[in-house]
């Protein structure tokens, strides 16, 4: 039966939360296949000035190996 | 003295996390009454094709418990 | 070297949860400088009649301290 | 064999934690049978003008479960 | 969308821990309906004369909200 | 709206941890205003000759922020 | 220098957490000497018919080690 | 010295969940070497029609990297 | 009232993580008395070429101290 | 009785763990008294051209406060 | 097989953590045989006059039981 | 935005849990670029006739994901 893999990855953004999740999925797109699902695991926030410039999202991706 | 519930639950949404908390609250509200707060416990997405097709967010709902 | 402090605040909204985080770090920039960086810690709510009348971030705050 | 379920509740107290859990344990006895155990996770309290007005005390119930 | 509920309980079993959720399992299965998914969260045992008399495994099952 | 701070402080008694709990209280609203509730995260104690002589109770405070 | 262990028990009684808590301490005072400590780590209790019969309390005692 | 490496996989069985860790192993095996010991972190299971068709075993597997 | 002790042992099995966990409570039974239940905290596993050759499993035992 | 605070701050170093766990200390001294004793909490560092350039030890500091 | 017992020590040392681990394992080898390893559990200190008098590390050791 | 990924690795030495970081960090520098930061998960020893005879220290490493 299928054996799936976990790996973490930190995303970015100057957006928020979201966004720094789905950069992380677009770039895990690239190298990895048969992704089926992600959990956030933490979110933090760089600050400059008072202000976040770089929003982080810690996420596990899951994703099926092949055989 | 009030006595509450605690009650975990999981939305699901194809917009958002945020979005998913509020379907679950949304569902909540059918069947119970006196809710008084919500916590997000995990945040997680399944995947197709590279993107995510649904949001989850689990939560723990606590209601008040008539007398 | 440079030491560094972390504070724990709750900010709250009416908006959303990353709302709340923001009004959190808008207070910290009123009495704290050197900050460099937020870690969300929990994300709760408070409910009214069914409805989330306040969102609450609880986040984590670093900041240098002045030597 | 018996099969149990545990189900989380808070019960609420002026005088301190240990009678915000029996309270618990009162509301409990209305509505479930075969209670066999409790287990403490969680003492809170709310505050006004500086002093405790409620304890709250969050227990975990087991209750064996009718066949 | 779909809303789902977990809820927590106790199988138990003269013969292992994996028969022990089987009949966790199967108790859930006389009450619930769109059962989704378990995991275990403990596993533990009740010893009389230096032998094991009880399995217990803690499971939380997941089932989908009826509309 | 609303911000409020987190603060971590132990109080001692020599007669319990309720007391402790209510020694940390009194001692935070000296110089802490807009307490709103707090949390026992650990209660331990110092032995001497066999006997405790000093029940520590640890809590955290939240109070609001003034604007 | 000194070198002290940690050892868990768990002490019972049918008047409250406190008292079992006190129990367990009685009873690591026939065998070990030395005791520097203890941390409370689980409160639970044994309920038949509705009410709490035995109250228990897991401790950490810490105590020093003899040359 | 030695360092090693440790990857997280999910092995999944219809027979259960030790043979789901077996299947996770054999897995790794094709691709890495060097494999010391797993430790096993979670175990669920995907339900249909009320039975198990799905154990899934999450496994932590720590192999030596080559010089 | 009783107290009973908590002792954390490791038993090791070529058969599997139950076998293991039966070899500890069999080593205990050696020099303890009282045993009244067991707790599993840890399974885990030595590979040699890529086989499980020792399974591990860490327990939790309680047993009554004599008066 | 004595009520003592518990703050978490951060200490770096270019030489270890230890080293910034003293710098956070020493800097603690600055606008603290009554320090009775420190937890550390995280070891981290960060690295430029794969070497450590700065370690950080998050370090958890108990101080007595005034009455 | 071979069975191993959990013992949890703690080491002092006035020069640092990783001496007072040694000084915790120095004293299990006069009472314990078998000794296979240890872990680090915890690692805090106590000050005096704004500075550390006494290093304390938590050490689980691990010690195979003889037949 | 840059994207991160973190890996789990353990190093090993005869001198002491900081050069055991020290080995890790070497090793993942022929493999990996772009490291940007670690955190100790993890210090344990192997012990032999009662001397540590390897340190190991768990540490997770950060690297940016080339684009």
């Amino acid at each position: 039966m299928a054996v799936a893999r976990i790996s973490e990855v930190i995303g970015s953004s100057t957006k928020g939360w979201e966004d720094a999740a789905q950069n992380a999925l677009k770039r895990a797109n690239k190298t990895l296949r048969g992704l089926t699902g992600i959990e956030i695991t933490k979110m933090n926030a760089h600050i400059e000035k008072g202000k976040i410039t770089e929003y982080r999202t810690h996420i596990k991706i899951t994703f099926i190996l092949e055989e």
